[in-house]
């Protein structure tokens, strides 16, 4: 493709469209499933248990320290499948690019996300791309949708979570939102923190090896106070934290106490919050810390009986409740 | 919900989001198969032969006559599955909102969607929502991926189509990029045109009866003209095309004729192409004439062995070469 900058015809179903899809998508997500000759592709699951799920990315810069946009969207995604008990196997892919967008940095992006994708098996066969005129996009939205297939019979739910269950946090929190922030010009702070963004599908294969293993959630916007209050609301117990045990990086809490921000709000990108029955999670706490992606995995709370409410319970014994997120003082993180 | 515009805090992960998850869509989109507090639903489709497919949306205005983002976000995902021979099941939906758009129009085109759904028995079982600032966004950009079922052994694609083969179109072209122009003040033009969005799944059906069906298209972004390129350019055949069988509405030929457009490449959302033996062609457009969506359906032209070229007969006796489009007079009509 000889154009330097996307302009409104690569959106008009004509030649230039052709163009662009054939040499910035179809060459780096080639694989056996894709036909963009086809309107609808055939998908070679018959038998399987199917799972299904969506995810937009409107992540501003387009690119962070850690990821970009790309990648993200394969994460995303495939890391919502992850936590419901699936292995993902089909992606389709929406893009939303603006006029004006450098032509090479949308090729970064796709090769990223070839990359992630490929990276956990994953086959992106179906596509569609929109031009926006400038001024309208944002630069460029991706939405992914996941097919996945359930392998193991375990049932996933916020309904199997019981009073006693222990609450484990793969890494540390709030790496994502921080690390995206970071890269923002308009906050004039710099620093070297990466985003946690990565697949969470070797954990999530682990821990479903675990027969009290209750439920998964990865925790992106709203972070983890967002995730176990919907494990509250839904159960209608408390969930008891202990700061202590909340892994938060020196970076993100320097960064969070210069802003007045909260870090179990901030986003993650690539860890998994899982409940589990109390009985297994010294087991599998430890086996989750054998894995380079959750050396720092920690039991941070616990269910309990009734109240309905979050507490925090802080490193000078107090206790204090955490609300339910109003508004994110980090938009556009995903 | 309270708030008459769409805020940031729509889109943070926190309480608003929540509020207007379930007050704009799931209050109107609500069905058996979606379940919000899941990261991935389930998919009752065990021994089914699958159909995958996902189209984006960026129609301006959001809202014209004959249709709006919504049902398009419907009709145009599901028409690619019904055209490749399945019956569409399940749709995930993505929303790009933008800051400021009021909270009225949006649920309007949800309730819009959710019609066009349940008309055709398909169900929206996973959902994202993404707010963008003001600026970024151009009121509402949309993306579906559906999934659909395969229940005929007839397989249908480019390859099957051979030299005698006769095309057929379910009624008359241009009618939706038409209508969307008209619905732009910067035209200044007024009509009564309406947009030719809708299923195409009655029709679909019924083709596959016919075993001489090759392949079936809707001619969206890029028109008929585009759909007849790919033909050509595939099988290396001629497509000669009868200018005068082709149906085209007076309202669309004024337009275009005042403005210089081709009602060839302009685009529909309700039409369907289809290839077919010769030798069922009368049979099947019949068949087509009887049915209340394709009362002007047409047969076309014809494939022509070698040449790679689409031609189209004038009125006049003579013939001129359709180019492949390079681009559109008319962009984001879809």
């Amino acid at each position: 493709m000889e154009d330097k900058y996307i302009t409104l015809a690569h959106g008009n179903g004509g030649r230039f469209m052709r163009e662009l899809i054939d040499s910035v998508f179809v060459r780096h997500l080639a694989n056996p499933g894709l036909d963009v000759h086809a309107d609808a592709v055939t998908l070679p699951l018959l038998g399987k248990e199917l799972m299904f799920t969506t995810d937009g990315f409107s992540v501003q810069p387009l690119e962070f320290p850690g990821g970009d946009i790309g990648s993200l969207a394969v994460h995303g995604t495939t890391n919502d499948l992850a936590v419901a008990g699936a292995i993902p196997r089909y992606l389709s892919l929406n893009a939303f690019i603006e006029e004006g967008l450098e032509v090479a940095q949308l090729e970064r992006i796709v090769i990223s996300l070839a990359q992630a994708a490929q990276e956990i098996d994953v086959q992106v066969v179906a596509g569609d791309t929109k031009v926006v005129p400038r001024g309208n996009g944002g630069g460029l939205y991706l939405a992914t949708t996941g097919i996945g297939v359930r392998e193991k019979q375990l049932s996933l739910a916020l309904n199997r979570i019981m009073p006693g269950d222990a609450i484990l946090v793969s890494g540390s929190v709030g790496d994502h939102g921080t690390a995206v922030m970071l890269a923002r010009e308009q906050f004039g702070l710099k620093g070297s923190l990466k985003s946690d963004a990565a697949t969470v599908l070797p954990l999530t294969k682990m821990l479903m090896d675990y027969s009290g293993l209750r439920f998964m959630r990865d925790p992106t916007r709203g972070g983890l106070a967002t995730v176990v209050h919907e494990i509250s609301q839904f159960t209608g117990h408390t969930v008891r934290l202990h700061q202590q045990q909340i892994p938060v990086r020196p970076q993100v809490q320097s960064v969070c106490e210069m802003l007045g921000f909260d870090p179990h709000y901030l986003a993650c990108e690539g860890r998994v919050i899982a409940v589990i029955d109390n009985a297994q999670a010294d087991d599998a706490l430890e086996a989750m810390r054998q894995h380079p992606t959750a050396l720092e995995a920690a039991l941070i709370g616990y269910v309990e009986e009734g109240g309905g409410h979050v507490v925090l319970e802080t490193e000078l014994g107090g206790e204090r409740i955490l609300e339910e997120l109003e508004d994110d003082p980090l938009p556009r993180i995903c």
